[in-house]
């Protein structure tokens, strides 16, 4: 039975990293039919266009790219591309600039400068088209003058370290930049502008993804300083971003673009990939199976362990009493949790996840749980997740192998590995966060 | 809105509160019909013994004796409830005996000595109803001889301070224990006997509610010694109790009953009311007032703000989708989670879950949260829990408090007190642990 529930757990997943695919994401969501582009309902007419760019940054860009080349053929009149070193791929019309991630660097800026150009040259019988993914936040690195990258990065760092939420550092960060916060849609108009987005965030708010650089901006400049003031930085934060920020204050410089604003007028911003439909596509392919499947979160934040343990009691549930569903049942969870480092072990979040819940569901009959990172990548491992069932701990023992210790120096890792209990997928080119996976028979 | 859900929320707590009232649990189990005892289904001619005798120890076991008086009244012949300093209530026929609780006294060695007593006393043609309820483990010491109260403590003290599971720590208690695990039955034996129980332990586990005196026991004086030997206490344990466990590894005194054994031949255990219960008629009444009632799990617990951190992404994934119940939903869930204390502030489980909750649901519309213990108590503070909705941490800060610096003194309770949002029911005299309630409409 448990081997019968493994290979279902891992079919599950496949079928939800296939579903987030970028190549199959955008090509879901854009079609070509004749001379019409329809991108999830609207319709474009190509040859109403003069050219056709395409502009994008982040991890999964260079694959949506592909697909859009593929949809489009020669109508590209060309474009420009930023992505994560080692993570190019082979584009006929479209320029793969590679640069520095997580950390920005003078590549990253270079890159987003030529982006800006090619967006500025862009008229109104242009079509542009844009492709942001996980990462387009540091691939897309462009300060507004005279803030240098370094002193950008300063005031993120200080931000960060005053324990201001992501919300915060990027009212600071849109009003700092000549990119993110719509004005990549302000400087693409009057062209029309299509943005596809492979989301990586919780909640997929257009505006957070990538720092939303064609997404119209609720932050002010008054916002920006009134969050130096809270955490007292305002004082301590590099002169030219000041100098930036009184400047808008004043009225000097333009607010970032708003709501209802005209550059939006011709701007559509559809996602194309995220957690959710990772998390549809395995509920889908679980009723396939003959499981009741039951869609708990994508939210899912917090402290592995605490999370796994929440989890760990569902399953106890309804092994106990059918609640909140009945077997065959397949519980299904999304978002990104956390890891508080205790130990020197090797392990991430996911693998952690499973040895949490290994250990609270141990001895229970006809129960599979699986946690994976849908980017193929679990922590710094050569894992994308764990999968363990309620004989784990007990083979564990047999193989004289302790959970409690394996868990208390956060060392998953090497626990499912002695096990054979990891997934590995390789690298998958998207990254829609974790999925987590829970059947009982 | 948000008021008629408050409202709807409180009177679903009221209904679980009153579904697990260890009168009417009693009554809801026992039924006397002509000289028919009726015990969930199963028959006792009542003029067929010639005595009935009531024992028992717990919180709520004054208040099941006064259901079983009100049933069998003068058919009661005597009887003995050991409970809590100042738990006692009026009853006829049965003694009641005061004693302490957490901490075991003198008073309850006493006591559990009667009771010993009029169990051994009780023959063929007697039956014994037997009365557990949380706390029975503390308010039913009798540790068998040569070992004293105070030894049995410190043996329990040193494996609490290794981190022994409260499994192990019941293994060797039950070993060291003249009436536990078990242990009872036999003494009454061959009388028959019925026990009620009010379980407070998740997972509802028979022989770990006051660790099971009339429950068949599967451990061993070899597991004894083997769980003190894993936590090298046997060198350090007290020569009583040490000589005690050699005894029974001799086979010099016997084992605790095990299962099938003749002690349990006339044996019945009936679990009158449990978290399930409470959680149950919550659902029940979720479902009358509108809502599509959800059980999550009756097992949780774990670190409070990471428990109501996953119960907030449920919340905020049935705003946002309808998963994993469409609106207007129910979500309940049982148990008990823990605090772990950062701050110098009052608070409760119960009030912090619903603190840390509200703050990953600020600004949703029409959501409202309520956690609140069954037995009217949430750590040392006179409320039983709290309640907040979407516009709670709004409402806060209007008045100067700020949310996360509660959360962070632990200091739940004064946030609660200042928004008049404390769950106030006073001694409910029972204590099934947790229910939480997520109403979303």
């Amino acid at each position: 039975m448990e081997r019968k529930l493994r290979r279902a757990a891992l079919r599950i997943f496949r079928v939800a990293l296939k579903a987030v695919d970028p190549v199959e994401a955008v090509l879901r969501h854009v079609k070509v039919d004749g001379d019409r582009l329809i991108v999830a309902g609207r319709r474009y007419r190509i040859t109403s266009f003069e050219r056709i760019f395409v502009l994008g940054a982040g991890k999964a860009s260079a694959a949506m790219a592909q697909a859009v080349e593929k949809l489009l053929g020669r109508w590209v009149t060309g474009g420009w591309i930023n992505v994560k070193y080692g993570h190019g791929a082979p584009l006929r019309r479209i320029h793969v600039h590679e640069c520095g991630h997580p950390v920005p660097d003078q590549a990253g800026v270079e890159g987003a400068q030529e982006i800006a150009r090619i967006a500025r040259e862009a008229g109104e019988r242009d079509l542009v088209i844009c492709l942001i993914s996980g990462g387009a936040s540091a691939l897309l690195p462009l300060p507004s003058e005279p803030v240098t990258l370094d002193e950008k990065q300063q005031t993120t760092r200080l931000l960060l370290a005053c324990g201001a939420t992501i919300h915060e550092i990027n009212t600071v960060r849109k009003h700092i930049s000549a990119i993110k916060g719509g004005q990549l849609a302000r400087l693409a108009y009057p062209a029309t502008l299509v943005t596809l987005l492979l989301s990586d965030v919780i909640g997929d708010d257009l505006d957070v993804i990538g720092s939303g650089p064609t997404v119209p901006d609720r932050s002010t400049f008054a916002d920006a300083r009134r969050i130096l003031d809270k955490y007292e930085l305002w004082p301590r934060i590099p002169v030219h971003v000041r100098e930036r920020i009184e400047a808008g204050l004043r009225g000097e410089i333009p607010e970032t673009p708003k709501p209802g604003e005209v550059e939006f007028r011709r701007a559509q911003n559809v996602i194309v990939a995220s957690n959710r439909l990772a998390v549809d596509a395995a509920a889908r392919e679980a009723r396939r199976l003959g499981f009741r499947p039951l869609v708990l979160s994508t939210f899912i934040e917090g402290e592995t362990r605490e999370v796994a343990r929440v989890h760990a009691a569902i399953v106890r549930e309804i092994r106990a009493s059918g609640h909140p569903v009945r077997p065959p049942a397949c519980i299904i969870s999304g978002g990104e949790t956390t890891v508080t480092l205790r130990g020197d072990g090797l392990g991430g979040r996911n693998q952690e996840f499973v040895l949490a819940a290994a250990m609270h569901v141990a001895g229970l009959p006809a129960v599979v749980i699986l946690s994976a990172g849908t980017d193929g990548t679990d922590g710094p491992t050569d894992a994308a997740g764990a999968i363990a069932d309620g004989s784990t701990v007990a083979r564990a023992r047999q193989l004289g192998l302790d959970p409690e210790e394996f868990l208390q120096r956060n060392d998953s890792y090497h626990f499912f590995d002695k096990l054979n209990d990891l997934i590995r997928t390789g690298p998958t080119r998207t990254n829609v966060m974790d999925v987590r996976l829970m059947l009982v028979a």
